[in-house]
């Protein structure tokens, strides 16, 4: 399998995931500061220009809650998740789906403004709301949707390794995860994860 | 089962899966036009305050891509996706994942910029990409994405159901559906489905 991924992006949750298979692939790095996102060679992986993507035997995935669906189904021995209940595992799928479509939108709208706006004065307005919006959700993911100590309860998952991702971004956001007990604590736990140490590393961001 | 739907949203992707289950389940709809997605009744079901949700024996379900995987896996017997081989499963899931994180968002920047600003301008600003948006969107599904005649080839699927839904939105988002043959003639082919006519019916917008 090849996994493509670039620093300070969501790719780390299946990067992380993929990691904690155990299973041997190969991580490439796609260039943002290049663009290689849009380089011929990488639109043929993924036509979105997005990472992250991964090369399996049947084919590529490209959106991070699919590809982390497939690496519990696929690794089973790895137990990423609770793939043998229809509800458990949907739950997973509530949970990641609330972080693609809400959480990881709220924050984009930071950096990522020109997508929904051509106005400067507009891009720099939804600047301005990114860290309430993402004090709202980090409010109901403390409140309502973390189980503790895992967001699943008892069993580690692919749901606290795209929390853990999206943390990451909270500081620049403007948004002090100390506000957030459960929160904080499932990161500090799994930095203490060598696997996640590491990963955590290669994703710092440039400046 | 009890499914908490309103008009016009994307509820009608998870409505239209469990019209096709042919299981046994109330509808009870939730009035946006009396705010009752606010109501303290209503968020004891949905902390979010958003539509769909589901009621199920175990417990409630929210998140459109996580209740139509769950409605695939529970009710095998519609085959309603791919859920035996982990890889086209996954497929089925990065294609939804795209829609709600993605395809989505860029919609909802019509009617709900107040999400993301709070300066009406701004909002105005949005307003006026959410065409060119949806667009790209739609281009890269016909292009890419949409094998035909259905999204994942020959077999119907809750992706179908979920981009039928979001093609209801589009000649009020400004985007003209023919652009699109193969998503248009997609649409045309499930509206020949009785089931199908009838939620559409019920999801007509007020005016």
């Amino acid at each position: 399998m090849i996994f493509f991924y670039t620093p300070y992006s969501c790719s780390m949750a299946a990067h992380l995931a993929l990691e904690q298979t155990g299973v041997d692939y190969e991580a490439r790095l796609i260039d943002f500061t290049q663009n290689e996102q849009r380089s011929e060679a990488y639109l043929a992986i993924n036509p979105k220009g997005r990472v992250p993507a991964l090369q399996t035997e049947w084919g590529i995935l490209t959106e991070t809650p699919a590809i982390l669906a497939f690496i519990s189904q696929r690794f089973p021995e790895a137990k990423l998740a609770p793939i043998e209940d229809p509800f458990r595992f949907a739950k997973v799928q509530e949970f990641n789906s609330y972080l693609c479509s809400t959480v990881h939108v709220a924050h984009a709208h930071r950096l990522r403004g020109s997508r929904w706006a051509d106005d400067p004065k507009a891009i720099e307005s939804m600047q301005q709301k990114v860290a309430q919006n993402m004090t709202e959700c980090f409010t109901l993911i403390e409140q309502q949707l973390l189980t503790g100590p895992y967001v699943m309860g008892a069993d580690y998952s692919i749901c606290d390794m795209y929390l853990f991702t999206i943390c990451q971004w909270l500081e620049r956001d403007g948004v002090d995860i100390r506000r957030f007990p459960k929160v904080e604590q499932l990161c500090q736990q799994m930095l203490e994860n060598p696997v996640v140490a590491r990963i955590t590393a290669l994703y710092q961001p440039a400046s």
